[in-house]
């Protein structure tokens, strides 16, 4: 008797759960987009925290499958580019539309809106929730609720500045109210009417209002203002709520022992290289006011799900992954992915007791950060070798040593690192795989989730 | 009715075809190794062949998951290093045990053989192969067959030569015959009663007659000596196939026009960055006489397969992914990607015939190669930013522009791009995946190929 005859009786009721399920609970999405959060910074992180032969909570999920990153260029949309930015592929995920780099939900050249899910959702009477450790107004969130022609029209002030790097049909122009447009990502999201936005961001709201009173203009749209982590731990659900935990990006969670990042190898006269000594990762005392993504999460969650017959979706963003990544500080990616995974963990929490929740992790693009040789092999090939660009060695939880690398951008010069063009994973809970390719791209997820909740985009 | 209880009379005939297909066919494996295949390479593969919507035959199989990649400390085995070698990954794939870099099939530190999944085959009945465009003495067909301190320990003249960078544990002394060794990879190989080896490395093999006959040598242990393209594909299947198409690792199926690999950014007087101008790539003419991996792989599976009621274990390496990795020529990876996809559409093909075959694709560790942005990204931000290794500008078979960089270890001195510890990709065919969970390990994947030929180890 084969294996997969032995496993039919149990594969039959567990049909007929599924099947009673999908009567009794609404369908919900909880979509998690680690930004930058490649296989590479996932094993960096994975090593750090729990070793070897450690697991993240992600990587505890049912099912995988890789997504290949797509963009186009904003000069001649029939081409592609192999290297994304988070505004693009966010738009993606959200509209199951290809753009170019820097949009948030509008096409590539022709500036026309892209329909989103969240959108979607909201007709069919779904609630909807945005939890960003970015500012709200940052690429990824904002491209499931605003359309913009570029991820730097933020708020009012930035409708009017030129963009000095985007081409000329990107820039802020277009979406002016003045114009016919839409205006800010700030003002759009606040008009949007989704029942849950919580992250940072609080100095481009403030200025929607003309600068003044916030707590009025978010009344103003219904909501109630959180702006500390106790308000947000001792919130009624019963409420559209808007939690702005800071002026703009949330503080990261954990930083290096004195402060310390990758850096580039110190060259003596000699040329021969000396390479720095090992750290370790600390808790940053200036997040120590700020709620934790899991806590944003586990927030949003109680209030999407409180007395709703109809499902939400949500999205929760681990934005400085990417952000530390861009500054090579190995401990902040690190943390912030730690972060992440802990929120991912509160999810798949939700979901054993709301079987109808197909919950997805993945991430917008690549990042610069390697896990490469130590210090010792270097020297012990000699001839003065050494990684080119930024380096740490971290002395890593299980007391063991790793070395990571960020190197897409010169030392002195190069102001931050890059994205790569890798493909990203995708995990997956709550689906039985049957429209999961093992190689799937951001269009297909978006066209996952809204089978999953029997929608359909108003483009299609 | 719910999509998995619509899908329940399909997985039941499912299951009865399998149960039937059990008894009928015998139980195969055919394990393809990309060696340094991690999801950049290929990401970059599959965009240069096939653009970014595009997929690789590989990653048309049903099902994926993710292999950590583990490796001991030779001088502190209970202490893991997060850079892999050939040696150590592929004896872990071999042996289901970890082991330090260098070592094939010998336990870290205390020198002990580790016993190989071709080894149980053997013994069992089944018929063994290796394949491998790189010589079958280097380290990833040999951890299969052969037991060493040292990857190095290739052939009779390289038993007393000092290995400067290894440690004294991992000379080759210990394995001469005067010391009760069991002698070098080629001798090794040669009695280990393969039924096919096909690659490269034929002057490891004259060595171990003294130099003079390797035919006579062949004939001597019941091979088939071959070692032109032509006596391989006009091969009688029924019999022991030594080929050795080249003296040591065979040429690469493609380079780049006028021979152009990755290059340093030339800076002129002010610091300003000039990139390298793009380029394509075209046929090596030095492989025209050589079999392709596809023709060795189908060449083996035939006689592998031929009248055989008790199955087979057979490997395939792409070596020369890594190889041109660690030289910085994107075009000989590429091409060496492709030439792999193509040997694994081949073994895709077999499985259609006897769908007992478990067939799994993967890799032993990550290398140094990432897509990065194009040049004109870097000269828009201005302020002379490059990126700080060797760097491309591939055009693509669909007409595009894809960069890519290697930034492990700096110009001018760094002799050789540097693997990395992220995890590798498995594809998998020929399994209901109830064993496979998303995140494993190399021990996992040696045990469900145990698992399917019904096997054990013999240390187990």
């Amino acid at each position: 008797m084969s294996r997969l005859s032995r496993a039919a009786p149990f594969f039959l009721s567990l049909v007929a759960a599924l099947a009673l399920a999908d009567k009794q609970s609404p369908a919900n999405i909880i979509l998690f987009i680690g930004d930058g959060m490649d296989e590479h910074q996932i094993t960096m992180a994975r090593n750090y925290l729990y070793g070897a032969d450690g697991s993240l909570f992600m990587e505890q999920m049912p099912l995988r499958s890789s997504a290949r990153v797509q963009t186009l260029r904003e000069d001649n949309p029939q081409q592609f580019r192999y290297v994304a930015d988070s505004a693009n592929t966010a738009s993606t995920l959200a509209t199951g539309q290809l753009t170019s780099i820097g949009r948030i939900a509008t096409s590539a050249a022709t500036d026309q809106d892209q329909s989103t899910i969240l959108e979607a959702a909201q007709k069919a009477g779904l609630r909807t929730g945005l939890v960003s450790t970015a500012s709200l107004t940052d690429a990824t969130p904002a491209a499931f609720a605003t359309h913009t022609a570029h991820r730097n029209c933020q708020s009012p002030t930035d409708m009017t500045k030129a963009i000095g790097y985007a081409a000329a049909t990107q820039q802020c122009l277009a979406d002016q109210h003045s114009r016919g447009g839409k205006g800010s990502i700030a003002e759009q999201l606040l008009t949007a009417n989704i029942d849950v936005l919580l992250g940072g961001g609080k100095r481009y709201f403030a200025q929607s209002s003309k600068g003044t009173d916030l707590q009025k203009t978010a009344a103003s749209h219904g909501y109630t203002l959180l702006s500390r982590r106790r308000e947000l731990l001792e919130t009624n659900p019963n409420r559209k709520l808007l939690g702005l935990f800071s002026p703009s990006h949330l503080p990261v969670e954990w930083i290096g022992t004195d402060n310390r990042r990758a850096e580039p190898i110190a060259l003596n006269w000699l040329g021969e290289p000396h390479f720095p000594e090992p750290f370790s990762c600390v808790e940053n005392p200036d997040h120590r006011e700020t709620p934790t993504l899991k806590e944003m999460t586990s927030a949003a969650l109680t209030q999407l799900s409180a007395d709703n017959s109809k499902g939400f979706f949500l999205m929760v963003e681990g934005a400085s992954i990417d952000k530390q990544a861009h500054r090579r500080n190995p401990c902040g990616e690190i943390g912030e992915l730690h972060a992440f995974d802990q929120a991912v963990r509160a999810g798949r929490q939700f979901t054993k007791a709301h079987p109808n929740t197909l919950l997805i992790v993945t991430a917008d693009h690549g990042q610069a950060g390697q896990i490469v040789p130590l210090p010792e092999y270097f020297l012990g090939w000699g001839d003065n070798q050494y990684p080119p660009g930024y380096y740490a060695v971290l002395k890593t939880r299980t007391g063991e040593s790793m070395a990571v690398s960020y190197a897409t951008n010169a030392p002195p010069n190069g102001q931050s690192e890059l994205h790569t063009g890798v493909n990203v994973p995708v995990y997956l809970e709550g689906t039985d795989g049957a429209n999961v390719p093992q190689l799937m791209d951001q269009r297909q997820i978006n066209r996952l989730m809204l089978d999953h909740l029997g929608l359909q985009l108003s483009a299609d």
